[in-house]
């Protein structure tokens, strides 16, 4: 017998632009939102029936439509607000939203004039189901160096090792991290994301790093421990490898100086640290 | 308390060719791998105690030692044979090879030039633990289009509903998809590849779609049954949306012939079909 | 005193599918096609005047209508039919069309179904003025390799080369080429095209190369001693370096088998193959 | 008769960072570097001659050596140093380097944490001849949005026109523009690219626009007339389009409030300002 297993639907890559007039001071806001449903649509598939099959095209439509009105604040907000409109109709059992802003900052002075601030993008990821929520706010693109402190040692060596250990390499990165509130109720998530991202940036620029890994540690705990409204936090985190040039053939010393910065290949760090009665 | 919960790191985008000059004519492998570890890595975290960590930088030395002797065939061998490696370190649980073969074709009947085909990229992912490997073979990058027997009619209108039914779309997908092998054992994965790949390419240009969602139960049922030694088989299908073009401000009639191709926003469905007793 | 210099403006990144449904078996035509205009249109800088300024959505619009009618045969034909609508404004003085077709190939004998051929993109650009007009054909994406008779020595060393001298390297690029019809009256386009890209391949395979420079010369100059439409063939070569990896720390002996394939940094080599009383 | 028409080659995507570390604060600074010679290089092509041939590879290694000594201030007289450096050679007549700076900002007070402004690219192209040097000085990435005081009416209605007229769009562009010195001999060039970027970014903020191109003038014109080292200024902008969202279907009032953000077809103008007795 063959079936329908897990299955999703949606529409993604919803590009939205909202600029509120309302003050003196414009404010521009820009999205990009995937929307997906789950539930009951295994006839959508087996049966060819689409009779309970929410349009892509009308998940679309309802994220402008609804802007007017839930696009006031927090991008979790609005998360939340177009989730519940979807989980109105019966056979949806979870509605997943996720959105990406890019942020504008004014120019000076101006009231109407923005560039865009590419040194990172936030994230909200929203999955409401009955009656649960789950909300996690993130951060992505957030490409971070530090030029001392980090170390990588102390690690096994077999017949195909041939990296020296160091206690002096350039570490660099770009974030992709993501946090879980628990509980989410009544939370400014504005001021959070802002807390969360400073400590992240401050414990990164703070710390004596062994490893990725335990870098993922540090920074982890220390959200954890300064933000109780944060049950876990995960972090995916490339190791883009600066190399050393050798430039003694050329009669030239490179002491930490001049670097060849690689993309390919990179290591891969993935881990999620959380507060143990979560387990 | 706070701890440690799912993890892994390795290293990504491996960039391997391999030139095999033995025959007549020389044979192209042409491969990005990326692989993962998990396991006993807590202390690399927790302690910064690097006594465990297999360097990434190891890894990758090791995808292009064991190329030579264990790349002569299908690259779920060569997964296989990178997986169970890494596993003869103790703190090692699980390692996963993926691999994404990029395919070059002779010019003519040259045996020493090629061109690369971009049509589509074979994928497979070797996931080995103790004493179980899990192999999903796969295909990305794939291209389809139907011009005709694409349909998309009898979905729920509300007041954000502004889609028209039809009987008659163009449908264009980019195709993701991979499948799992079980049991794996003694198959001749390049045939089993190449035989699944005929059979979607098939379903997809003779089916009739009522929807992406009605096509993959209809693509995957067919690969299920035509093929015992598949167990499930999952698809990510984005709906590559293509709008006739409304000329008639122009006085041209326009049926089904001029249409824009648009990226963004597109539609997204992911299912998988499996047999009902893996429930 | 200040003034406008060199200046044009268009539409770019116009996606126009067109379906051809007449025949037993549809046919597909998926193109990118970027539109600019040059003539007298310092007002609309220098004054703000925009009473000249054909609004690039209008040229939009046109792609799409005029389809129909004339996107029948090859792309330079279309690219023609663009062109000269535009400078039927007085104002225009040069107007540039660009297009970039993506092949779509039946899915075995089906009429209506189709995988798309990423191996490679044709390329036309097309600039009519009065009465002149000028017209490329090219082709782009196109991985080549060749894993033998490729070679580069001889080169000078000063106190910076470190490269060794090969006779048998791996040679891979990406090529970006196109060459002129002169003249280009009566010409069958696609033909054309066919026969010179058959050319490519046939010397890229066949020829020995000293350097991605002698290759450029010996692939143009056969192009243009077996094709007398073509006055000129320009070519941007990147050099896609593989290098053989270095396998003795582990005892393994690695003779042109196992190479690392790179992206970053790469050579870039760019020149026109001419017949000299163009000079 | 065939001959060698224009032609040029070196290495580009050289991806290179360096670390000073002499004060109490590091400063990274994180180049991508061009380098392309011409000069006599016909026999390369038509003999398969390298003795002229200077090996990208050697390139490279030189762009790295050369770096401790000669990186410290701008980017554009680094560019000059390796310009210089390659003309050494009899047979090169003119070398060109291209360099693209990323900049990254410290994290608080750190001395040795940063993160990647992503906000826009730093560019200089440096192109060196015997005895002349043009020095170009430019930004790329820059993403702008005007949210008022830009307009687009005025322009000719033909068949194919169905765009209306409006006097307050919604413009975005993600600029890419550069600019001569001329005489270049003594310009701190940090400080110019800092007083160009500002008069740039203050002019987009206050001017109103009758379209892009009349923006192009306003910016460009101001640019000149603050700058007297300027000779002209270049700029490429994409026109990518916001559309406002239709929500009258659904009863919703829609006043420049929520927009569809498109990059599929964009609009693209381009022009040159400069003063005049450089015609």
């Amino acid at each position: 017998m063959i079936e329908v297993g897990p299955n999703r639907y949606g529409k993604s890559a919803i590009r939205l632009v909202k600029v509120d007039r309302d003050g003196g001071a414009h404010r521009v806001r820009d999205l990009t939102i995937d929307i997906s449903l789950a539930g009951d649509f295994a006839a959508s598939y087996a049966e060819g029936n689409n009779a309970g099959v929410i349009a892509t095209d009308t998940m679309k439509n309802t994220a402008y439509a609804l802007a007017g009105e839930h696009l006031t604040g927090a991008i979790e907000r609005f998360g939340l607000a177009l989730g519940r409109h979807f989980l109105g109709e019966r056979q949806v059992e979870r509605a997943t939203v996720s959105i990406r802003e890019h942020a504008w900052l004014p120019i000076g002075a101006a009231p109407d004039a923005f560039t865009r601030d590419g040194s990172s993008t936030r994230t909200a990821r929203v999955s409401v189901g009955r009656p649960d929520a789950e909300i996690r706010a993130g951060i992505a693109d957030l490409a971070v160096m530090k030029t001392a402190h980090s170390a990588f040692a102390g690690f096994p060596r077999d017949r195909f090792t041939t990296l020296q250990e160091t206690d002096d390499r350039l570490m660099a990165t770009k974030v992709t991290a993501d946090w879980q509130y628990e509980p989410a109720d009544g939370l400014d998530f504005d001021a959070c994301f802002g807390a969360v991202r400073a400590t992240f940036l401050d414990v990164f620029a703070e710390h004596h790093s062994e490893s990725v890994q335990a870098s993922i540690w540090i920074i982890g705990k220390a959200i954890l421990e300064q933000h109780p409204e944060v049950a876990e936090v995960s972090m995916s985190l490339p190791n883009l490898h600066h190399w050393t040039v050798d430039l003694s053939p050329f009669g030239i010393e490179n002491d930490r100086e001049v670097y060849v910065a690689t993309a390919e290949p990179h290591g891969l760090i993935e881990a999620t640290i959380r507060r143990s009665d979560l387990g």
